[in-house]
């Protein structure tokens, strides 16, 4: 568990661009793949919007190229009232190629910031 | 209006892929750009699910690059009862780089065909 | 073999659209995910551009929705001198949701169409 | 010119997800497009790799919908010895809905940091 939720990846044409390697953008996409894998049996209460992204950081360690294999890292840093901020690591043979930090938000219907109900949180662990 | 509705766009480096030319897969979101500008007045009455594609032809004649500038053109070829028909040019100075035909049905709330609406076919055309 | 090669894949919410569905375009992305998997171990010779699509034609038959899984199947219908088509259906436990059938021709360092090398040939089947 | 470069877009199907909204992901290709458009008479020697993303970081402040008109901002906020600063506001009727800071690095044919060339940095500004 010390890794927290591991996801399989592999970087296809759509993922690449004209430079050769994963195209930037490509790794939001398949970081929130990673969470929506790992959080699949989480029910949002019926009104309820949901999570939704308030702030991520992503550093770029090491460039990914087609036909490359990679695993995505899931883990919860913190769960606050009406937040959680997650780490998300893209590993190839070891080597981590990316590490995002990304703080979701829980909304109610009207929008706004609401907390996070028990049901998802003991979901979320 | 012979060239039907027209909407202008350029290659960014999220439109390429490692072969440097724009991705198969983008001419298809280019278009729906397109489409979705050129209906952007038309409302979907309430409780109806709206248009959902059925079809899609696609020929691919001359690649595009980065920095590219291209225009889609629209038309419709033809309004069913509960279908249209719609063709799409990819046109980069005057050379078709790409055309699609399109088959589109309109859905009511039970995701079956239903008439499409006199108030959207009025604005369609 | 009947079924060709097989990919798995589940929808992400990156793949869905306001709709509530799988975006039409993505279709076209998780077939060449699937052909790029099922490929994987071909060599395109130093200097030859490669494949490239040259006609897609897709018939959408049941949409998908979040975190749903399917298979993509691939299978070759012809391979020719220059080129070759594909047929991919998308299937969710034994519902075939999507058909696509693709022309890809192969072409040389200057963008005309080539005969497909013996090494590829062999390979592919 | 305090506003720095300006950028058009609007949000298309392909942008939103099934929460409604302009997908997470999609912010930073549109970023990408709007700097892309901004450096499109930028020539990168031959032989160099060119530019890389180093960090990227985003707060997203307000959501927004299929069909909403925004433009992105993007000035340069640094340029040193071989990497810059860039920050980029998306912005609709003045308010801002997503902040990003990016650092971008300049790599030599070799994938490594090299000093961004002058003829480069002249184009910049």
């Amino acid at each position: 568990m010390a890794k927290g939720h591991i996801f399989n990846f592999s970087v296809a044409f759509a993922d690449t661009d004209l430079q050769g390697i994963m195209y930037h953008g490509r790794y939001i996409e398949v970081a929130e793949r990673a969470r929506t894998n790992w959080s699949k049996d989480i029910l949002i209460p019926d009104g309820d919007f949901g999570f939704i992204i308030r702030e991520l950081n992503i550093k770029y360690k090491h460039p990914l190229r087609l036909n490359d294999n990679f695993v995505v890292e899931t883990k919860i840093i913190e769960v606050g009232n009406a937040f959680m901020t997650v780490e998300q690591k893209i590993v190839k043979d070891n080597l981590i190629c990316a590490i995002m930090n990304i703080t979701i938000a829980y909304l109610g219907s009207d929008m706004r910031p609401k907390a996070i109900p028990e049901s998802v949180i003991k979901a979320l662990s």
